[in-house]
């Protein structure tokens, strides 16, 4: 049985970003403390954390001392070096959720789709290429375009071109550099998200060591519908506005998803539902995800107190829709790198239902993630389609400073 | 307008236990930073805000310290120094809020009660007390028992004595010790209590200062009903068992009491609803308060960000109910002071609607309080009887260490 003390357990995270902070948010009410690694000094997450040690993400005295302070070390980016977390988790005996053999599967797209799809996971055609024929034999098979994707690396669909034709194989290759694989195109009728959780194995059963595998326990939230733009996350619609049979598949596809990753957290597992009806994988992030956000205010417990439940064994908690929720980014809306600031927030903190998340970040960038908007429906009787076009009014309302 | 920056706004609070930590949690979504004031080091609220001053409550240097690293001041316990805070307000710009000078109104239970009396918010007969005689006089006219009240520092019921007949006057007012006063005894049908905040002057109109008072936002959550025993509050009920009639009246003298406070701030005001259905004020608190922690979960803005917006002169937010929605505390449930731990948390942790709050004590001492549970209804259709008879389950599922 779980047993609370002051100070609680201790989560080491590598990353100190707007996850970070978050998952320190959570955790709080529970006692539970967290200590980020980060190389930003007073980077997001360090203003609500115990602590910040400021080292690079690879910082193998770094992440020691990190080892050192936590009862288990968990990472918010995928950038971390998963042979350093490894060699220092098995020096200090302090373990890492998810596994770091999880974070490498992950880290190389090519070697995710093929553990996927040898699990059964649905995935869109795929195959690795070397060279411009590749590209162009790929294209001859799958049709055109196609979506060339570096094979590590990217994020926010950074790494990712589609290749129209033949003609811009050699090209886009080129703007892509490094290894890459080639994805035939999905003509999608919209993206989805599951939020999945895998905790410990069942706490009721007496074993509470080397439990089989399939006695894990599991969580999924109720799917979520979300609009990109320029690659970019920009909304998640909860419900997604799918029909209940695919919803099913979704959370099917989930489960399956969670069977290959190996240790506890909670993933992000991004979906396209075709026009046919059919889900297919398109990417995994092996931490809370931004099309996650909304379960702070709308589900019972929220993706962040669910990793943080997840990494310490703790039993999860319920992933239950208290309300139809939408989420929308605010990025940054700026020309160049300066200053952040969001101005007018006026409107959004007058609105019943609507809650303002700020980051924390010192400087803005062109559509740098720097906070979200969610807006639930609470007992008010609002399709999400209106909530949808209110929480675009919210976030058209506010300013960010695009002059001095 | 409202303009966020990072580093956000910043809080200086006089005091950092539970209530401070939970406005620190409360504030970090919105960007708005947290220092607190504590002799205590690690204090509760040490673990969420920015950073912690360590000085005694009425240390001037600390308190300058504080107002010079904030934009506004404010307070969590009735015992930080309002001639301390009000001169180094003044000397440092920093504004105070509540004010100085309505702390001191409530710190004297008589200078409270006579005020509100002028004011036309209806409270139980009271008065002044020096010596045994008076006590005996009071039984006169009010009738036994009567309730003794050590006029200035008492809370949770510490100060407050029944007298049951004349030939206990004596030794009662001896145990008070101190000035003291004498109010009728209530024979209430249940107590409730209402957490209204004041906040700026609304926004929407063009002259932001010099606006008359009765201009300032106020905001009401709807009425808790409170259980107490050994005069300490275990249990909080919303939405309160009363009429619609009561429920009414118990709004109407809260906005009441609003008029007569000065500055912004949440209040918790206590009433009696006594068996004919009057309301009575008992207590006020200038600040969050026990009686409002359901509000975390259970409304669309919780009475510490409410206290976060509104000492800011920020819009406040919804005061609606989510859902139904009980809390019961956490006391420390051991003989004697003693390292605080609190065990099989887990029926709390898998419960659906169940949260658990840990204040980060290091040491339980009996009836102290460590944390608290929220149990809400969410769409599930319980009544708050069901949903009290299963928090209180809840709260007996865990254990106190009570030996080594």
């Amino acid at each position: 049985m779980t047993t609370l003390r002051t100070p609680g357990p201790t989560i080491g995270v590598v990353g100190g970003g707007q996850l970070g902070r978050m998952l320190a948010e959570a955790a709080a009410p529970l006692g539970i403390e967290v200590v980020v690694l980060d190389p930003t000094p007073d980077c997001p997450a360090a203003l609500v954390a115990r602590d910040q040690i400021v080292a690079e993400f690879d910082d193998e005295a770094g992440i020691r001392e990190l080892a050192a302070r936590a009862d288990v070390l968990t990472f918010e980016i995928e950038l971390a070096d998963q042979d350093v977390m490894e060699r220092v988790s098995e020096e200090t005996g302090t373990p890492v959720h998810p596994k770091p053999s999880t974070l490498e599967t992950i880290h190389d797209k090519i070697v995710q789709k093929r553990e996927l799809e040898a699990a059964g996971v649905p995935v869109p055609p795929f195959r690795g290429v070397e060279d411009a024929d590749d590209v162009r034999a790929a294209i001859d098979d799958y049709g055109a375009p196609v979506m060339l994707k570096a094979r590590t690396g990217g994020y926010d669909g950074r790494g990712n071109v589609p290749v129209e034709s033949k003609a811009d194989a050699a090209d886009a290759l080129e703007s892509v550099a490094g290894p890459a694989m080639v994805e035939s195109f999905v003509d999608f009728e919209r993206e989805v998200s599951v939020i999945a959780v895998k905790g410990a194995a069942e706490r009721s059963s007496a074993n509470r060591e080397d439990t089989p595998r399939d006695d894990d326990e599991t969580a999924t939230f109720p799917i979520g519908e979300n609009v990109h733009e320029d690659e970019i996350l920009r909304e998640t619609i909860v419900p997604a506005r799918s029909s209940e049979t695919v919803t099913d598949r979704a959370h099917a596809v989930a489960r399956d998803v969670l069977e290959v990753m190996e240790g506890r957290g909670v993933y992000g597992i991004e979906l396209f539902e075709t026009r046919e009806g059919e889900i297919l994988l398109n990417e995994i992030a092996p931490r809370p995800h931004n099309s996650g956000h909304w379960t702070i205010e709308g589900a019972a417990s929220s993706q962040f107190e669910q990793h943080a439940r997840a990494v310490l064994g703790w039993p999860l908690g319920s992933t239950k829709l208290r309300s139809p929720t939408v989420m929308t980014n605010l990025l940054g809306d700026v020309d160049e790198e300066r200053e952040a600031e969001l101005g007018d927030i006026d409107r959004i903190l007058e609105t019943p239902g609507a809650n303002l998340h700020w980051y924390g970040k010192r400087q803005a960038r062109p559509l740098r993630k720097l906070g979200h908007v969610t807006l639930s429906a609470g007992d008010e009787d609002a399709s999400v389609e209106d909530l949808l076009e209110r929480a675009r009014d919210l976030e058209r309302s506010v300013t960010f400073r695009t002059d001095e």
